[in-house]
């Protein structure tokens, strides 16, 4: 077994689709110019993967987990803990997690979900909120805030449970929830408690929230107050094997999104930040490529993630997505010049679809390539949904791709003599 | 259903394998002329294998079970089982076997592990075992010798275990290792018990063979001794469903090496000898071409391999390879030539890849083809693994090759009305 070799897998956060009618029937990253894509399926070896199996539509954290080879089917138990971990909440198996916002309510009524997009002053109103709600019962409330209005809550004490309704209604202009064990939970005793903590929670976040000066401020300057914050997407908190341990690689993550940083950290890899890199349409691709290059000189595995294309496909809008994915590829083109692949493998890929028709994630294969070291390249000439479906690497599941991957950069383990 | 139609599956083991820069890119398989291959694939139906799951590298013994259908993450307890019923030992369930190696220390620092590859005495040395170490506490001591420096060793009695670590260190130069508990044994007692038996074996072994006649006289001719007898490859025997029962096949094998052997016996599949099947590179590929003829007089599935591609792959050899790949394409010749396939399935394949590159066996797919009866030929007009890939089989999974073959043969028990 070699153990000189690296790996690479870089994603095109959702950049598969389907045909677009205004592009003669191409998908976007068919229509898009992609030169160094292409020269990684010329020169590699292509095929399609569905994530979790054909059809299912994943998540990211679910695809990012599967691809990495920890069965979400096993392990998910929602994206709560992944998001606690990406805004540096040290969590622990047990806790249960959430994803927040801070929002704009009159009474219960949401007015915004996204408190006018909120920059600025969420360090203070989170502060507020650590101050003035330290537990609720027996209940440690721990609660920090991410970009813009993206916060993360995270309920530890005894007898609790992930299976609760959530409190965000995902929609404007009508009540937030009140949530509620759910139906069959397999503990509603903990349930019932975990949903009338967090709906405490939310009551308190408003007192907290609604008179705190950075809304005063807003209030003032004609802005939306960001006087309360949502819980959604519960889970508790998993022990998963660290990365390394698993497959004996030193691992980096270079990652624009909390949810799949905070994967990473999980996983105990390394996760690299990069300056520049926004998680937006505006994000340095280069500086992400740059940053890929430098890891590999301290890592034998680096898995790195461009989130723009899925931005474009969530909002309809394939000129945007058009756009990404010529980002993700000058990536790539600067990765193929400064990786020597006499003994690094590259796999490129998407972690799901976004279709611009679709505006959300669908289950449909996503183009995948191999390139580089242990790759036996076969005809494919270019990176795109149907050119890729007929490679030699034919139709693969993201739980197999770590040990294709391994495979080729000489690091599998016989099974057998 | 029918019950006069008959099936081979004929491996060219480890014939796979990744491009060769000197080769213009070609794999061995590739750049080597194979016109019975090529006729096989041309007038069949092909695609490439997994022999266990993408991405994973096969051991012959698992790889053979698999495409026997037999899953080896259920039935795979060690190859131990496998060679000592290969040296012709009746293996019982419970029995813990090995494979040994006639090998030559001073002290215990191992000079050589292949005892200066001895050719002739090792049946004299076993005997010397046999008669002077008949049991080790209550455990009976079963050891017989195979070809050259190979051996096989079976410990039977009560509350032994497979979960040891190795004698053999593997490496010349280094002192032989005190077998010991696997952390983490399911029964622990019964791994000390087993490891405080072979590593008494091993020290009984010297004593009774570094002055005996044989290593005298190979002494006096200055070459070294076979003083100690090294076992690896611990495995607990298990019960495997006869083949004959499982598929109403009346079933032989034709092999090379102990370890496949070993399997066929445990199948009770009949196991045939040929002369001149030598194992290397030497070996008579139109004596096992013949064979397989003769067999399928009277037998209704033959499975055949002839080992010297995989010797080449290990070498890092391809000249030899690609010679050895010229073996298995004229014993395809003389199959084709005197089997009538208006009735017969043929089925080609390897068991794994051993890329010349690699030295050892990669997890990458294998080509393979159907050809004769019941087969629906394709368009691939060549065997190679990029070929292949191509092809209207798919990939395919070793697990599922049988019921694949014994549908082309009409022989497949329909699920469901």
């Amino acid at each position: 077994m070699r153990h000189d070799t690296k790996g690479i897998i870089f994603i095109g956060d959702g950049m598969g689709g389907r045909p677009v009618p205004a592009l003669d029937g191409q998908t976007t990253l068919e229509a898009q110019e992609t030169p160094a894509l292409d020269r990684i399926a010329r020169e590699g070896a292509c095929g399609l993967m569905d994530p979790i199996a054909p059809g299912i539509p994943a998540g990211s954290d679910t695809s990012h987990m599967a691809i990495l080879g920890y069965d979400p089917h096993k392990y998910y138990r929602g994206r709560g803990p992944f998001e606690a971990k990406g805004v540096g909440i040290d969590v622990r198996p047990g806790d249960v997690a959430f994803r927040c916002n801070f929002s704009t309510v009159e009474g219960r009524k949401v007015v915004d979900r996204r408190a006018g997009r909120i920059k600025q002053g969420t360090e203070q109103l989170a502060a507020a909120i650590t101050e003035q709600i330290p537990t609720i019962e027996d209940v440690q409330i721990i609660f920090r805030p991410s970009v813009e209005h993206r916060a993360a809550l995270v309920l530890r004490g005894p007898g609790l449970s992930h299976e609760i309704s959530e409190v965000d209604p995902h929609d404007p202009g009508v009540d937030y929830l009140d949530s509620e064990p759910l139906p069959g939970a397999v503990d509603p005793e903990a349930a019932a408690k975990t949903a009338r903590i967090l709906n405490a929670f939310t009551a308190r976040a408003y007192e907290v929230l609604d008179n705190h000066p950075v809304n005063q401020q807003r209030r003032a300057e004609g802005k939306l107050p960001a006087n309360i914050a949502l819980p959604r997407g519960a889970g508790t908190a998993v022990d998963l094997q660290p990365l390394s341990d698993r497959y004996g690689l030193h691992a980096a993550m270079i990652v624009e999104v909390d949810l799949v940083r905070g994967l990473g950290q999980y996983l105990q890899m390394d996760v690299i930040e990069v300056e520049g890199a926004t998680g937006g349409q505006d994000t340095d691709e280069i500086a992400i490529a740059r940053a890929v290059v430098e890891a590999l000189a301290t890592h034998d595995f680096v898995l790195a993630n461009i989130k723009a294309p899925d931005l474009g496909g969530h909002d309809g809008n394939c000129p945007m997505k058009m756009e990404a994915i010529a980002k993700v590829d000058r990536a790539l083109a600067c990765i193929l010049e400064h990786v020597n692949f006499e003994h690094t493998t590259l796999m490129i890929t998407a972690d799901h679809c976004t279709p611009c028709s679709v505006e959300d994630h669908s289950g449909d294969s996503v183009p995948i390539a191999f390139f580089g070291y242990g790759v036996r390249p076969d005809d494919v000439d270019r990176y795109g949904e149907r050119a890729c479906a007929k490679g030699s690497m034919g139709h693969l599941r993201g739980m197999e791709i770590m040990a294709v991957l391994t495979n080729m950069m000489g690091r599998g383990e016989k099974f057998g003599a």
